[in-house]
């Protein structure tokens, strides 16, 4: 019998790692055979927490076919697996929005409108009566820092605050100190090349009027950052809009300590600034308080 | 600011309706201002619970659009309001597979596979230390016992069979006597058109061989039912399988007290003796052991 596989979503972040690792160590207590994995490469960021605690990230799957699966932080066939409908999935915890996802017989779906899934895993673990160790506290704790940019988001709740201090009576963190260096982390760009760069979390959304990619890079300085990528990464960005025939790519650039951003836009800009109300600056607009591609771009487009 | 809606599938069964008005009397103490609703008629077993009860059935709707609401005992649209794509769901609670149903934001969504949805709505009230009142426990009592047959169906799990014995702790039921008359109260078919009894409990299913439609009817004399229905609703079961191209009709008629059932089929009945290693005898097959059209009918054809 092969152990049930607990994995998140297509280019990997914190809370999709650190969620099927805390998931595994809270299901090991309910008795089932389980093993965490990924579908691709561990960012700077959560390779900062993987360090942290001394252990590795969990192992790369290239397929999933016949297998019993666990999916965490996503449910969307097309964020998993290639061949995800060949696996049989025993659970979904997220915290998005359903959609592109089926199956044939009835299943375990937790799924809460909060800031993190490992928030969600909280929950689980307290109505189960599990208990939670302090590598599994600081796991969990990360995923709900990386995911609100420290509580500053707008996707941020109550309830992922709250997990997120109870978890810190185990693990007794710093919370600002340990969050900033792990954000900061993420935040080193070296050795990626441009195109890398605007994949590390990017997605394409398509509405009525237009279809558009909006890419997502954190940074703690702004005006270093335009410096030193603006003119590569937009050249960069109108080669994969001509390829993918978009109507408009946005670079959102956020600055995690000052929780404001930019957005560096290629293709049809006057999408961009009407939607935004603003007029672009050779390339770039000034977003004063935006943190959040889910609740602060995406909305307006 | 109007209520949020609470509403289980079309062709409401004992679950559904009773779900609904379980889920409402909960919500009221997490203070959000909510009504139990209703997609169709009330069936005699359901009956019976509001009459023990002396409480009025939720009102039934015929629009959704613009509102808020809670979805009970299903998730596919095809089940729902005709117009539940206009409609903002903000939760879901359900023991069915997921399909044909999609969100625009991340929602509450609790499923599990359970027999029943009001199993899940115990574990709700008590992870929120709400307070089962005797009405709330009879309603959530009563759906256990009609989607589990008084525990008799493969679809009963543990779980469903401990919150039943919990609530009953409030209810103080004879669960025997109070179940067996409330199943009872829903094999009385009187003043129903033999096109409305097939059409009780009735679901098509499609696959790669062929397309067939299985209406359950509950019953408490297999012979009786022989002599009183089969000849009439063969002959109406021939009609719709001509009207919706169907390759095979099959009746499941329920011994609720046996648990064993007959199948009255009509169409291609070389698919049904194939896939039961059967042969009818004057359209009619015997089926020991059979209460279940989700475990012992559909996963064989």
């Amino acid at each position: 019998m092969k152990k049930i596989m607990i994995f998140g979503h297509k280019n990997p972040d914190t809370d999709t790692i650190c969620s099927a690792l805390a998931y595994a160590a809270l299901k090991v207590q309910m008795n089932l055979d389980v093993c965490a994995a990924r579908l691709g490469n561990i960012s700077n960021e959560t390779q900062f927490v993987l360090d942290y605690l001394k252990i590795d990230a969990p192992e790369l799957i290239h397929t999933t076919e016949g297998r019993d699966v666990i999916l965490v932080d996503h449910n969307e066939f097309t964020q998993s697996a290639d061949d995800i409908q060949k696996a049989n999935i025993i659970e979904v915890i997220d915290h998005h929005r359903i959609a592109n996802f089926t199956t044939s017989d009835p299943i375990y779906m937790n799924v809460q409108p909060v800031g993190c899934t490992a928030t969600i895993l909280y929950d689980i673990a307290i109505a189960n009566d599990l208990v939670i160790d302090y590598q599994t506290a600081v796991l969990m704790i990360s995923a709900i820092i990386s995911d609100s940019l420290l509580f500053k988001s707008p996707t941020c709740t109550k309830k992922d605050v709250d997990a997120c201090h109870k978890l810190n009576e185990i693990a007794k963190l710093d919370l600002e100190e340990y969050g900033l260096n792990m954000l900061k982390a993420g935040t080193n760009l070296d050795g990626f090349s441009h195109n890398e760069l605007l994949n590390i979390d990017s997605k394409v959304f398509e509405t009525a009027k237009a279809k558009y990619e909006v890419a997502q890079i954190n940074t703690i300085d702004l005006d270093q950052f335009k410096k030193d990528y603006k003119s590569e990464l937009l050249t960069e960005a109108n080669k994969i809009l001509a390829d993918k025939h978009l109507d408009c790519y946005i670079i959102l650039v956020t600055d995690i300590v000052a929780s404001d951003s930019i957005a560096i836009v290629g293709g049809n800009v006057e999408l961009f600034e009407s939607s935004f109300n603003t007029k672009l600056i050779e390339d770039v607009a000034f977003l004063e308080g935006v943190v959040s591609r889910k609740k602060q771009i995406v909305p307006y487009l």
